[in-house]
């Protein structure tokens, strides 16, 4: 589906929504629901959380510094996305706001900043980048924001993997010599479990990465194409083609 | 591939290129070459054109207003990519951009900017996107650059349309209900001829616009999800489907 400009205001909370509930709004909040959108009361708005769903919702109290609003019916179920997590190396600002959002908007379940052997970008924020996986929950209409991990050595997080997750690494030297992906279902049953997809940093990854990478019995190599992509390109083709096959796209 | 940042310049001509060529540049490109990336005398960079492929040069002569750069050896063959189109809805003007880098990117053969019943952008300027889409080319290491078309109506287009050529209609009410795109291969062999990807705007295709394009006998729907895609993410998310399925990155 693509993005219909929603006439509501969809607003994540980090409070229990039901019928009847009522929410009050932090300062920030505030300023983004009556001064930004100019909602007043008894306007409507959409509220969602973690674990009750979407709900319609109703402006009681409008002020500069806070207000409540109160829920009415229940407009969306909860939905988690498949279990796939999708672990990139931080590129800069623009281009790693831009994965977080399109990991949010293609159904990832975690985010993973992943530091590698060629990773340029140390310095992620964490709150940040889950400020904006928020902000795209909001404006694609799901109901589930993923959370982003504390980033993380490579080498640590393959360290401590937990082996039923199986790894998609996406390898940029593979063409040719990569697992089909399209046969991968129907070679394996046990495609159906929890999965985290690997892109690189833009410079590749190192040579004693890709080494232990391919070693690993959990992990299954792809290519995408014979053109170069940038890494938030490459971050939205390997979630298609997961979702496409394995997610919740059939 | 991921994007290797080239330490070396690459630079689009229009002009023929061959061992010993010499190729006079234009005083935007001396600006470019001499003052933004500072290249003097003998200083080495990638040369390409749209049927010469990929060619080593130096810096002969070095001006504010021209220059002269001589080729060496060509470096990379010409290489079309598939033939298919990227047909998309403008939508605002950085997200156009996106979508035209994007297509470059990920190997469109043409890109068609098309007017529907909820465009809401008008204004498109081929000039600029057309340079927009030689800068991607540029910088994505290919040695071609796919033509912007003129933008034109929907209805026009179909009128006109090319019968061996399919349509990949993404429909984003289709979701259950979509041709399976996996299993088109194997049904039906002429999936490896032409093919133009069609992506709607933001508010998505009208009734009517639907029922045309559902009726069409080369027109093949898939479904991007249950997910709300923003355009530029479906226009990313068709192409790599379709260059996974039936085209280069087999």
């Amino acid at each position: 589906m693509y993005l219909l400009m929603a006439s509501l205001v969809r607003l994540y909370v980090d409070q229990p929504l039901g019928a009847g509930q009522v929410v009050v709004v932090t300062r920030q909040q505030a300023h983004y629901l009556f001064g930004v959108m100019r909602l007043s009361v008894g306007a409507e708005l959409r509220l969602f959380n973690d674990q009750d769903g979407e709900w319609a919702a109703t402006v009681s109290e409008a002020g500069k510094r806070g207000g409540v609003l109160t829920c009415n019916t229940q407009t969306k179920p909860h939905s988690l996305p498949p279990d796939v997590w999708l672990m990139f190396a931080p590129v800069k600002k623009s281009c790693t706001d831009f994965i977080v959002e399109k990991a949010v908007e293609l159904g990832a379940r975690r985010i993973c900043p992943v530091l590698t052997d060629y990773t340029n970008s140390e310095r992620v924020r964490v709150d940040r980048l889950q400020a904006h996986a928020i902000e795209a929950a909001e404006q694609s209409g799901g109901t589930y924001v993923p959370p982003v991990a504390e980033p993380a050595k490579l080498g640590n997080i393959l360290d401590n993997w937990d082996k039923p997750r199986r790894l998609l690494f996406c390898d940029e030297t593979a063409l040719g010599s990569a697992t089909d992906f399209t046969s991968l279902t129907t070679r394996d049953d046990a495609g159906h479990g929890p999965w985290a997809i690997l892109i690189g940093p833009e410079g590749g990854f190192s040579g004693a990465e890709r080494k232990r990478l391919h070693a690993l019995p959990f992990a299954h190599t792809i290519s995408l194409g014979p053109r170069i992509l940038r890494a938030e390109t490459a971050a939205v083709a390997a979630l298609t083609l997961w979702q496409a096959k394995l997610g919740d796209w059939v």
